[in-house]
């Protein structure tokens, strides 16, 4: 395999939401063949721990509040790596072609004259639907799904066009929105998107210490402030996410504890 | 591990794009746990191929065409699998919560108090975005990503909202596009997409068979109908799927040739 795994070469790999069980089988054998791993804080412990101990591990990033100085320095230590001979991977949280911010890397590479691959990986809103045992579309009802990001500054709002993601016929998955819970709110209902919409909010999916809860659009900014703690959240909103309403299904969600789900991670 | 995936349940496991390198190690280990696997037709030879010959594998379901009748009758098979105190698969190509229509055997199984878990699954458009060796996503460019389906019965004419999704600042992921491709294009002009919007079709993403080609957005219909052959396709449409336009990063791509990678996912 370390054949196919050249040297000199780049692969962003997709480390999915944070469950080490959730990488794809590609992603493993990457990381094992690797000489080097650049690695994000958004990567859990449990994928960390996947990587073998021949392998250099490198963290780069911080969780937050990355210049693109930071960025360029990234992209400089993966070329720089790979230049001298070494099969490099980059590790991403979820996956590289979402939100990973991978064209800058890519970029850099192609600059450099650097092969680049990417291995996809799970994204948080998929993981986020497993975690609440649900279809993120609906045949007839929800059968659109947009991924939009509204993680900003301290104190910036974020710009985002609200009337064309205010559609009861479609699901919005809110990636980095803890602190744009306000905007995401009242931008949406200011489009004419009902009050009353499902909300669930997903933090650190996939996780034995995952957290959901449910509210509506109006209400999702107080329940974003007291709900969430500091873990990587994700805002699904849309008739999609509505709470089954048979009381049989409430019976059916008490017996999937997560406690199972946990134990077959670990098997 | 078979004390977690207990008797008379069922997960909905997303099987991915095609390549069995690209699902993920959790779906593996459901896999071999099974008693039963009802798997797609759109789930790949490879994939089928790491299901153990002591679990019972049955396909469900057609390419396309399917109707309301055949859904209940696979929603039947499960719950009576289930019931019969099987440990069931439900093997689905992509994510389930993606275009999976999970939602009809989650209720199914809500219905008849079937325990039901979701596994989720690398999506087409995350290994398309792969094979074409780039970002879905660009930091102030390509802000919104979002999914849609096409699918139509011939001769109808799919009911999307255009004008939500023109949008130069987005990414737009077109599932089962094909046939659609005139109403893509001449919808999303018609709300005022520019005709030279960068256009990316991906048919058989992720496998050795896979092909990619690029267009612009009103000459789409005619690449779909001329480039497409009868796998399944993925339309991508925005700045993001653009071609890098540094002619070293194209010799950077030839250089990355379909081998290297099929090689590798064969290890």
């Amino acid at each position: 395999m370390n054949a196919a795994f050249a040297r000199g070469t780049v692969w962003l790999v997709g480390a999915g939401p944070g469950d080490p069980d959730l990488l794809t089988r590609k992603a493993e054998r990457l990381i094992a063949a690797a000489d080097i791993v650049f690695h994000d804080a958004l990567v859990g412990p449990g994928v960390l721990a996947l990587v073998p101990p021949s392998v250099e591990l490198v963290s780069v990033g911080k969780r937050s509040g990355r210049h693109s100085k930071d960025q360029r320095t990234i992209d400089a230590l993966i070329v720089e790596a790979a230049l001298a001979g070494k099969r490099v991977v980059r590790l991403k949280g979820g996956d590289p072609s979402i939100f990973g911010r991978s064209n800058e890397e890519l970029e850099a590479c192609h600059a450099a004259g650097v092969p680049v691959h990417i291995c996809p990986g799970i994204t948080a809103a998929s993981a986020a639907a497993a975690d609440l045992g649900l279809s993120l579309t609906l045949r007839g009802t929800a059968r659109r799904l947009t991924f939009v990001t509204a993680h900003t500054k301290r104190g910036e709002v974020p710009e985002i066009d609200w009337a064309a993601l205010a559609d009861p016929q479609a699901t919005l998955a809110v990636y980095m929105g803890k602190a744009a819970a306000p905007y995401v709110s009242a931008g949406l209902i200011a489009a004419g998107q009902a009050a009353d919409t499902p909300v669930a909010l997903v933090e650190n999916a996939s996780l034995p210490k995952g957290s959901q809860f449910r509210t509506r659009l109006d209400l999702l900014p107080i329940a974003a402030k007291t709900a969430l703690s500091d873990g990587p959240a994700l805002i699904l909103i849309g008739a999609a996410v509505a709470e089954p309403n048979a009381s049989s299904s409430l019976e059916t969600r008490e017996r999937l504890s997560r406690e199972d789900i946990s134990s077959f991670a670990a098997h």
